[in-house]
């Protein structure tokens, strides 16, 4: 068993490389894809669905590879997780995400501070962030409940696909959405569609709360 | 085991994800891809086969993840599931599929109720959803009774593939191929192309279930 | 144990889907791809790596899923498989690509009979195809000495590289060679150009038992 | 156990073919990517990622898989490789890189002896490159530690995310660099950028070595 600071190290920085390749791909797939906006989105989905995979891969067994708050507070609200404990783990999640963003700017020479002017709102957007959070969080318990090991695959190619099927490229993640928002590059989000993203993920992962449970755990009585 | 309740509800939720991952992407691809066909189908590939992996392995523990009912159909035949069963199965299919479709429309803001203006016709076309099927059913049936644990990945990867080999992308479900004739989009097929398709997919499947019934579950008798 | 028949077709059908991926996915891809050929490469690199992990994952227990004279020949050097057996996998291979490539040429409309004009011949491309199949061939060994539930993952994944990382895209297999030379489309290979090809793999196949006789199963005496 | 000899030539080979893929599928990449980079790097990236899970999945029983010498340098100081041992994997490992990039240029009939004119320097490349090697070594480290059956899977999967968000296209690796400033093709890199890129590996990977060794073997005390 992890001790409380590794595991919040391992969410800070399971979070900073999360947003490191989210951003930086998009910055790289951008800047090289010559105006073909579906090359580049392709380029920055493979990697952010790989480094999932990585990362849950080696950080799962210390903190849980939450890198997520909606996923933190699901596992809190199904008492997997004290709260107070899940309020520590988005405080490193948000701080992970940040210098993550900060990591990618570094890299590609740009400035530190940024803040992004991509508006991203709408009821189609919202609906999706729904979606792709209900859905996360479903692979979340779907395969905590069934197949275990094959979480980090499941969680990587989710992603993966969600990119490309929901209409806001799916953030599916408060502490992701906050981060993205300090970057007025590819990933980018206006901060003021930020607190929109944020409620519609929430409100996507409690309803997959109640499904998941019901769905996995809730067993037939026997006749 | 999971309650038939359960089991349906599974189905239901598959086949709604499968047709929202294969619609919404489709829509993505197309919008982003600059006329490039091949980007934008490549861009529909791997989401769609992503999708797949994902939605086996949380689901199948549950009701098999058929989503499909050619393959819900080649259980029933093989005494796997009762017919009875296998008739709700397909109508949990083919409500979840419409499902799909419907949230697929409403994350990208168009019309709910659209029925595709896309022919797919042609001997060709036709062959190849027959192949495409009776490939599908043998990865399956081939996986259960040796590698089962398997399916997922390998359900993924065949239909990846089969959306380029085969002339007809690979529609190779019933379902499916109901639920996207509700999409003037991508991955739209006319309504009238739809029942040949279907009777190529059950051929192809009930010719998959007869070899795939010798080829792994005949044992040669000692000599 | 399956019988020698059921091994027979195992490695017909296999070969058979191969040869229909890589042909129609070819097809698919240079269609598309609005004359980008690494785009169509890509879009048939995908499909082939894809289906051969699916492949080799159901026929594999039944016949070993070599699908590839150069592999069956190899087994038979090593004494896994008698030379008999080896004679009839050959025959059922090359009877299996030829049939595969007829299947995309119906499936996309296109004359069943053709012969290939793509010309590809010189010292780099048959070095690549030595490089190609030596390579293969390591895969297969080494992974069957220390991860045998890896091979079908393996295969693929090795294919889907070196498809890209030889010159001549990475044949590795006579009877894909023969097949492709019966296609004149994008996966083609002009029968003139197929000799020196499977000179070229069956001499790396030869330098890979070798090896890999050595390098997996030699045994450092005790001291 | 293998012995000294065989781990030595698996260092050898396998550095080899990584290089032969590297530089291999950069050629093919940009000779047929129209121009378009971003398509090219994603045609490069791809076969990179598939032929590192191949190569550590077969030569990792042997000798460990590092084809790297800043992890073998890591494996020496946590005292999981003599020091002796290491000094000569890391020859095996420049020898095999230098012939490794040969080969590419023989199978595409350029001359063998190049010196790359690709200047890849800065800060933000410095910077990237100890990003890129430090997660490649928590990469290695947190597998080996929790999952070690995932290694070879995880390092694919991490090097086909890190092409992408590091901005020096993450060699992270100093025998791939030695090699790659020998190719004057895609993937080179010049003989005058190169010790800057050694340093930060090197930097990048010893505090990927001081951090795994608390994260993951830092046993809290038991209260």
């Amino acid at each position: 068993m992890a001790s409380l600071t590794q595991r919040l190290v391992a969410e800070w920085l399971g979070t900073a490389f999360l947003l490191a390749a989210v951003v930086g791909s998009g910055i790289m797939a951008q800047r090289l894809a010559d105006g073909n906006v579906a090359l580049a989105l392709l380029c920055n989905t493979i990697p952010t669905g790989a480094i999932l995979v990585v990362l849950i891969l080696i950080f799962g067994p210390l903190s849980g590879g939450h890198f997520n708050p909606a996923v933190t507070l699901a596992f809190a609200w199904r008492a997997k997780l004290p709260w107070a404990t899940a309020a520590l783990y988005i405080i490193a999640q948000i701080a992970g995400g940040i210098a993550g963003v900060w990591a990618a700017h570094l890299m590609f020479e740009l400035p530190l501070w940024q803040s992004s002017l991509t508006v991203r709102t709408g009821t189609g957007q919202w609906f999706a962030e729904g979606v792709a959070t209900f859905g996360l969080l479903l692979t979340i318990f779907g395969c905590v409940a069934r197949a275990p090991s094959a979480v980090p695959y499941a969680v990587g190619l989710y992603i993966t696909s969600a990119y490309w099927f929901t209409a806001s490229t799916s953030f599916a993640n408060p502490a992701v959405t906050i981060a993205r928002s300090l970057s007025n590059t590819f990933a980018g989000i206006a901060p003021s569609s930020v607190p929109a993203f944020i409620s519609a993920q929430l409100l996507g992962a409690a309803l997959a709360v109640v499904l998941s449970g019901w769905l996995w755990e809730h067993k037939p009585k026997p006749a």
